[in-house]
C-alpha cells in the first residue's frame, strides 16, 4: 500500500478552506497542534464522534464517499444542536494495511466535499495503522456568541417540542440493506446516504429554542437525554411525528422507525409556549410534536391511549 | 458487562477540575458539545492522538493505569511543544465487550490522575463498542497568548539545537519487554511507565525557542519533521545526546535507542545562537546537541566522522 499518511497529509494541505469565517485556523496541518482564533465575544464548542467499521458503518453497504460524509456529519450536527457555527475539524483515521488507496481517496472526497459546503477547514488529526477494522474519530470545533449556546438542560414544563425535517429515513435504509440483501439506491434513501447537518436552522434557533439536541441515537433516546438533563417529562403526539418518505414509491417509513431510528441528524428542540416558531426554517420543515411536562416520564399519546415511550434508540453496550 | 458508558460518564462528571485556570470549561459532559472560554488575547491549540491496542500499547505489557496515563501524555505533550497551556481533554474510547470494568476503571484512573496533575478537565468524548481491539483517541485543547505559539517552522541556520531530559528510555523498556519476555519493573523504566509531558518547560520556552517539537516518534524522525517545516538542515553531535539511564543498574541506553526510540515526550527545540538557554528549566535538564544548517540534510557528527542521520523513528505504514 502506498503511504496513506503522507498522501492524506498532502491532500489535507491542498484542500481549500471554503468560504471565509469569523473564526479562523492560523496554523493547520503540519505542526504539533493547530492554532485557531475564536471570534471575540464567542465561546468555543468542541465535539468528538467515532465512526467505527462494523459498528457505525459497513464497507460492503456504503461507498467510501458516504462513510466519509457521514463521519463529518456526526460532528457538524452536534455543533448545530448547540446553535453554533463550525470552524474546523480534525480527523483521526486508523486504517488496516488491507484498505486500498482508492478507498481512502473516496472517504476523504466525501468528507472534504461536506467540509467545503459548510466552510469548515480540516485542521489536522492523526493517522495510524489499525490491526483489523477502520476506526475514524472526528473532532469539530465551532463557536457561539458568549452565553448563547442552546443546551439540553433548558426545557421547562409547558414548553412545546419540535423536530426539523422527517425521521426514520436512515433506519429504513438499514432495514432495507439488512433484509433485502440488495444494495439500496442512494436516491431512495437520502437521509442515510447524504444526511445534512442542520447548521443554519440551529443558528436561527438561538434565542428561540429553550433546549436542543440532535437526533443521532433515535428520537425516543435523544428526547430522553434532553428530558433527563432538563429534569422534566414529555408528552409526544404519535400522529404528529413527521415520518420520512423513502424508496422508489416514496412510502412513509413505519412509526417505529421514526420513533427509534438513529442517524437522522435532525434537530429536536423545545420552545416556550408563547414563542413563535416558524413552520419552516432555512427551507427545512419544523413540526410541533408534543409538550414538556413536569413528570419525569415520556408518554406517547395516540389512538386514544397514553403509553410510556421507552428509549429504544441506539445505545452502545446494551444490546 | 455492566454499562461502561454510563459508568464512564458518571466517573467523568465527578472528577475534580484540579487547580483553576485561565481558560475554563463552562459546559462539560452531558451536552452535544462542550462549551469553553478561551482567555482574552489567546489563541486556541488543538491536538488529537490515537492510542490503539496492538499498535501503541499491549494489554499484556502494561497495566491499564499506564495505558490511560500515556494516552493523555501524548496530547499534553503536543500542547507543551507549542508553548501552550492545556485546558481540557476529550476521550473517545471504543471497547470490545470482552474488556472488564476493572480494566476500564484502571485506564480512567491513570488518565484522570494525570489530568488533575496538569489541571486539565475531561470535558467529554465518545464511547462505543469495538469489535475486537481497544481504540482510544485523545483530544486536548489548550491556549497560548496570541502570536506566541512556538511552531516547527521557525528554525534558522546557525540556531542551536536542544533537547530536554534524556532520550531512549521508553524504547529500552520496549526492548526489554520484547527480548526478556519478563515484565519490566516500572521503577526501572519511568520514561515508559510514567512519561511526564514537559508543559512547564514548554511555556518557559516561549520567546526563547525559535522552533519546537516533542519527541514522540523518535529524535531522528522528529528532528527531520522540524527541519522539513523550517526548510533547513542540521548537524547533531552524537556524543552530546543525553541518554536515559534504565534498569536496576541505571545503565545508559544504547545510542541507537536515544537517536531513534519514540515515546519519550521530551522537547526538541532550537534557539538563536546568542539566546541564553538555561541548563535546567522547571527542574528538567536542557542539553545542547547540535546546530541548524543551511543544507537540507541532517548529519550526525562523532568519532571524527560525519554521516547522514536517517529518520529511523516510528512511522506508520512504512515498515
Amino acid at each position: 500500500m502506498p503511504l496513506p499518511e503522507k498522501e492524506l497529509i498532502s491532500k489535507l494541505r491542498h484542500q481549500s478552506a471554503g468560504k471565509p469565517r469569523l473564526g479562523s485556523v492560523r496554523i493547520g496541518i503540519g505542526d504539533d497542534c493547530a492554532v485557531l482564533r475564536i471570534p471575540a465575544g464567542h465561546e468555543a464548542l468542541v465535539t468528538t464522534d467515532f465512526s467505527l467499521e462494523g459498528i457505525h458503518f459497513r464497507r460492503d453497504w456504503d461507498a467510501p464517499e458516504v462513510i466519509g460524509h457521514r463521519c463529518l456529519t456526526r460532528g457538524l450536527s452536534d455543533i448545530a444542536a448547540m446553535g453554533g457555527e463550525p470552524i474546523a475539524a480534525w480527523l483521526s483515521l486508523a486504517l488496516p494495511l488491507s484498505v486500498s488507496q482508492k478507498w481512502v481517496d473516496g472517504f476523504m472526497r466525501g468528507l472534504l466535499r461536506l467540509a467545503r459546503r459548510f466552510g469548515v477547514q480540516l485542521a489536522g488529526g492523526d493517522t495510524a495503522e489499525a490491526l483489523r477494522d477502520i476506526a475514524a474519530d472526528i473532532v469539530v470545533l465551532g463557536s457561539v456568541p458568549q452565553g448563547k449556546a442552546v443546551l439540553r438542560s433548558g426545557a421547562r414544563p409547558g414548553d412545546r417540542i419540535y423536530v426539523t425535517g422527517a425521521l426514520g429515513g436512515s433506519a429504513a435504509a438499514i432495514a432495507s440493506l439488512l433484509h433485502s440483501g440488495a444494495l439500496a439506491r442512494p436516491a431512495d434513501y437520502p437521509q442515510h446516504f447524504r444526511p445534512l447537518p442542520r447548521v443554519e436552522v440551529g443558528k436561527r434557533l438561538r434565542g428561540i429554542a429553550s433546549a436542543m439536541i440532535d437526533v443521532s441515537d433515535g428520537m425516543s433516546t435523544d428526547l430522553a437525554h434532553l428530558c433527563e438533563e432538563s429534569r422534566v417529562g414529555a408528552e409526544i403526539n404519535a400522529e404528529s411525528i413527521p415520518r420520512a418518505r423513502v424508496g422508489r414509491t416514496r412510502r412513509e417509513v413505519l412509526r417505529e422507525a421514526a420513533l427509534h431510528g438513529g442517524d437522522d441528524y435532525e434537530l429536536l428542540f423545545t420552545a416556550a409556549k408563547g414563542k413563535r416558531v416558524p413552520f419552516q426554517m432555512a427551507g427545512i420543515p419544523v413540526t410541533e410534536i408534543g409538550e414538556i411536562t413536569r413528570k419525569g416520564k415520556i408518554m406517547l399519546m395516540g389512538d386514544g391511549l397514553a403509553r410510556e415511550l421507552k428509549p429504544l434508540g441506539w445505545e452502545h453496550f446494551t444490546r
